[in-house]
């Protein structure tokens, strides 16, 4: 879809949600919302499509009461001014969003959790992004570097850049939003995803990315959404596996989570975010006995971390039952940096070569 | 200087201190350093270079006891890496340093902070910044946007951008080593520095680094070291003004500091971190009252911090006790982005350029 089709139909979505409440009215009906109920009991596995997904459970909002009219009030007055954004071809952040609801009187956000929620409920409903409204996060995406070459539409024009051979050193920075973004060609085998700058920046020093074809992406801890919606189009589009490099502690495989299932508050968007092809790669817990990875005590938070994931559909395989297990009877997590206690070449001539040829990837 | 005399510089330096404790013993002395105070006692202004330095108190670590004699065996084993790696042309990162002392039996580092401190210690003693010892930082530098050409050298190549023309809409990505960082030519009449990043996306879009000549620079917060580098060249090798935009509470006050003053931490590098002609542009406390901006009551901490800017050095001017003593007054903090609460495009229209032109930039 084009930018300008991609325009067109967010505005059509959100117009189309107050021509529902002017038929509404129109037949004598209060008018109202409905949604599905965004709880973690109301989160369900979609056997076809690989990830998590709202399940039937649904509220209702409705002008019944001032409570209900009033918050159906504030989206008619967001999305009055989300059309006329699109309309001019302007984009905000969630923050100015937040601000912009000052001179909306009655309708004025109590707080931006509140505009923040209210933005969720219209993705829902439309089945289209945020990022289509033209909304913009306060939070940067990450950056790639590897044998790929991008396409990119700004409000500046087109540009098209090879992401080793046009950027410099801290690579290619991922842009918020992804429709905007094309893959034009490649000569790649993988993608590696990296939770730490270090261990990103390491790989780029010993060439690893074009001694094995990978492109390098930096999650930067818990990733963007426009970091999983790359890693997502990466592997739907252009077909190359993808795994998932993190520190070997409890915080770190929910990172890997998020990659591979996606999240509660973003279940209605599993399908972009989600990369359910998605393979943990390490630090595992048993390579820090393997490997006699310099490590720290797990605390009592990392403990009880590991004993929810336990119970974590996510994590209900027995590869990580195996691991976490093994993880709780050591009392040890190891950084991602601690491979280079045996040298800086070891992750990338020893580590990662043997896990990528035992996943098969290689 | 170029890359290479750059790295010879470094290990000499390095060596250098070897070679003294070398002298030291063969003359019957037993090896020591002497380092300056780093404390808030020993910091004094330095009018010359208008940036804050160490004073003249000194403190100095010998091979006397066991605790001096590791200390030293330390940064022996540390030097030795250094060099090292230098001469194979690897670099590293902090954390990676401090996993690899893991090898060097009594001298491994108990903590992070050890091995950070010691680094310091180094910079201290050669007058070479980290970077040059080829270590990098695990945090990100920001982004550049505006009309400047730049020439990068990286270890893939030279690599000439136009950050305007060669970037996608996210900017061209500061590396870690500004020393690798040439500016080609340019079309800027200034610099603003922007602390978040939505205040950069929004300049972006409303074209404000085209209509103003002005170089964008995301601070992403307390700014990184080479970020603060680049503002520091960008004034002084191109002769651009710097001003500051960040959000109108206390914390913000001290990004200015540190962008124009230097800190603590690194005073002895003030002269390559520091921007002494930098000036702050806003949100001052003034505007809150003048603009009629949405904001919300200080804190606690906040009345705090801005009454330890009244005794703090870096604040003690005319323009910021009185801006200071009305905050205190008004009891109330505004963000950069509250400017949305009168449209999207009074920032750039309005607020910027009468700010500018008060200030005698445009």
């Amino acid at each position: 879809m084009s930018r300008e089709e991609m325009d067109a139909l967010a505005k059509e979505r959100l117009v189309g949600i107050a021509r529902t409440w002017y038929d509404q009215m129109r037949d004598g009906i209060v008018p109202f919302i409905r949604l599905p109920t965004r709880t973690k009991r109301n989160i369900e596995y979609d056997d076809a499509s690989e990830v998590w997904k709202y399940g039937e459970r649904e509220s209702t909002r409705a002008a019944t009461n001032e409570k209900g009219a009033v918050h159906l009030l504030k989206m008619a007055y967001l999305i009055g001014f989300l059309k006329q954004q699109l309309v001019e071809n302007r984009s905000s952040t969630l923050r100015e969003l937040y601000y912009i609801s000052e001179g909306w009187k009655k309708a004025k956000f109590g707080a931006q959790d509140e505009s923040n929620h209210l933005i969720e409920d219209l993705e829902i409903i439309t089945e289209v992004q945020r990022e289509a409204f033209h909304l913009r996060p306060e939070e940067d995406g990450a950056s790639v570097f590897g044998p790929l070459r991008i396409r990119e539409t700004t409000r500046r024009g087109v540009k098209e850049m090879h992401c080793q051979e046009d950027v410099g050193e801290a690579g290619y920075p991922i842009p918020n939003n992804v429709d905007n973004l094309e893959f034009v060609d490649h000569d790649a085998k993988f993608v590696i995803a990296i939770e730490t700058g270090g261990m990103y920046a390491r790989l780029m020093e010993n060439g690893f990315d074009e001694e094995y074809g990978a492109v390098l992406v930096h999650l930067k801890g818990q990733p963007a959404r426009s970091t999983r919606r790359v890693l997502r189009k990466l592997n739907d589009s252009l077909g190359l596996p993808v795994v998932v490099f993190t520190d070997g502690d409890p915080w770190s495989y929910r990172i890997y989570a998020s990659v591979a299932y996606g999240s509660i508050k973003s279940a209605h968007m599993s399908e972009l975010l989600a990369t359910p092809q998605a393979q943990f790669i390490g630090v595992q817990p048993s390579d820090i006995s393997d490997y006699n990875l310099p490590a720290d005590k797990l605390t009592e938070q990392d403990v009880s971390a590991l004993k929810a994931e336990l119970t974590d559909p996510r994590f209900a395989t027995d590869y990580w039952r195996s691991q976490i297990n093994l993880q709780l009877e050591m009392k040890l997590k190891s950084e991602q940096q601690a491979f280079a206690s045996r040298g800086l070449d070891f992750v990338t001539k020893e580590y990662l070569p043997t896990r990528l040829s035992e996943m098969g990837i290689i």
